[in-house]
């Protein structure tokens, strides 16, 4: 199946690149919604599934008994800019449960927002694990780990107690058999599985909705979507696309992305669950097309509909500050 | 015409992003060696050209006039990396012309490579124009103008003797019409126009055979081009694709990317030119579609076709250096 161009990059008056993408829209019944390109095919999520990722930390008990807020739960489901908030907030999750930087097993990097990184770079010799993108979720791994009673060590591994659990959360959201045949490793080092878009698109209504859930799980997905629309920053961060599509409509769009041009979403109000993917990887190509997808589906507000699509309409200038071309949603997405 | 997947990327055993492409390459008598995809719809070669447009930089006399050996006109033909060396050269060869920094028209901006663009931080406050990856091509621009007896203010503009040259020389080379219908602006400032891969590809056939061209001209190609297979790192920088190409196979292969996934390269002893371009725009894909083709056309070379097949493909690890997958040729450059 030849999947269809979503979006086109401009220069002057002539398309210069083109990004083709899938996506599923699913309602709280299992019912598609929208179904662009190939969405039957496993894609893999990546961190655009955090938010299910985080679900035992709330279920367990161990959000509140290490006094967890909105912010704390945002960062959990996050891919964090490495903004000092980020990291700060990062070290005193873990604090809670007795744990420092060191026991995180996620790897440091310099932030991937060049002016972040240059801010990184003034203030210090090199990044440490708390300014991961991934450190958010760690720590929520870390804290569910100490709550549970288990050893944290090795807490990234396909057979460690943390990721055993979130294995059968996932496949009990998406429906979708998660491991050892569909399981990749993701740049955190925890094991990432793929499933079809269609499946991610129904674990997400059901997360929005609740419908087939028992009510704790149902509750603690509630909670933690609801804490990212509280606290968009805490889940990427300054100028980022969730951050932004999340202040557009605070309480009406949950959204996140994932490497590897992945885009998920739901829209409480409609119990909708979204995932898409932009074919090639390309971040750019994913935002513009959950623009595009976001601006139809609120199709029935008229103002918000038109932010949503002026948002997935990009203008790029150049190094002189030149207007040179745009990026937009195309074919179907147009 | 849907072009075909040219690069896989993969995850564990899974392909999780495919970038598709167009490859043209042409011999010196305009026959087509290979075609892959759309060879014939309009592309924006971008920096890939800039041997092309630093042609009458030497044609004119202007480089002999200001001294200019090897790593000049390399760096005349760069997209650098900002490195101190790149910076240094393209500072002295304005001099030569008795022109500075403030006469650069290209902008600034910080490198795009994470490791030189830390060392700049570390280094000062902000990068100047000598900075930005085309300032080699510009201090070819303003020694050109200069060299005519020009005011160079304005250089960067359509009208300007410099661009209006360029385009005349790009439109006899590539045998396509440039002008207003197929322009945009780069991200530098200078006019770019859009024609079919097979029509670039023909022009650097033409380049490196000489055939259909002028003594001066033909002359002034081949040493453009033994400069920068001479200085490969003038052309690029450390790590850098190009650089590594040229390094692989000192004068047997020119060749220089652009910007939105193009490639192009000439292979003197076979006289042949090639043009492609990574469909969504991606570098990744760009240069696994260089590697694999010049693999394939060096068939006759088992040492070297296999050393470039094995560049061709990239090991991806992640933030723990735990290998998660690859970057591939697949399709008809598997």
């Amino acid at each position: 199946m030849q999947n269809p161009v979503l979006v086109e990059v401009t220069r002057g008056q002539m398309v210069e690149s083109r990004h083709r993408g899938m996506v599923s829209v699913v309602d709280s019944d299992g019912a598609t919604v929208m179904a662009l390109g190939d969405v039957e095919s496993p894609v893999f999520p990546r961190s655009a599934v955090k938010s299910m990722q985080a679900l035992l930390l709330v279920e367990s008990g161990a959000a509140d008994a290490y006094g967890f807020g909105d912010k704390e739960l945002a960062l959990a489901c996050s891919s964090h800019s490495g903004e000092p908030e980020h990291i700060a907030l990062a070290g005193q999750m873990v604090a809670r449960a007795g744990l420092s930087e060191a026991d995180f097993e996620c790897g440091s990097h310099w932030s991937f927002e060049p002016k972040v990184l240059i801010d990184q770079v003034r203030a210090g010799p090199k990044p440490n694990q708390l300014g991961n993108n991934c450190s958010g979720k760690h720590a929520g791994f870390l804290c569910l780990s100490c709550h549970a009673g288990v050893d944290h060590h090795g807490y990234v591994g396909y057979d460690h107690f943390v990721q055993s659990s979130i294995r059968d959360v996932m496949a009990d959201l998406t429906g979708t058999p998660l491991g050892h045949d569909n399981c990749g490793t993701d740049g955190c080092s925890i094991p990432t599985y793929a499933s079809p878009l269609a499946s991610i698109a129904h674990g997400f209504a059901r997360m929005v909705s609740g419908t087939g859930l028992g009510p704790e799980r149902a509750k603690a997905a509630k909670r933690l979507m609801a804490s990212c629309m509280a606290e968009p920053f805490y889940v990427a961060g300054t100028g980022r696309a969730c951050t932004e599509l999340m202040q557009m409509a605070p309480g009406r769009i949950f959204a996140k992305t994932g490497a590897e041009g992945v885009f998920c979403a739901t829209l409480p109000e409609k119990g909708y669950g979204i995932a898409l993917k932009c074919e090639d990887g390309a971040t750019r190509g994913a935002e513009a097309m959950i623009g595009a997808v976001l601006a139809k589906l609120f199709a029935d507000d008229e103002e918000l509909s038109s932010r949503l699509a002026d948002w997935s309409r990009k203008t790029m200038k150049n190094w002189n500050g030149i207007e040179v071309g745009h990026i937009r949603p195309a074919g179907d997405l147009a």
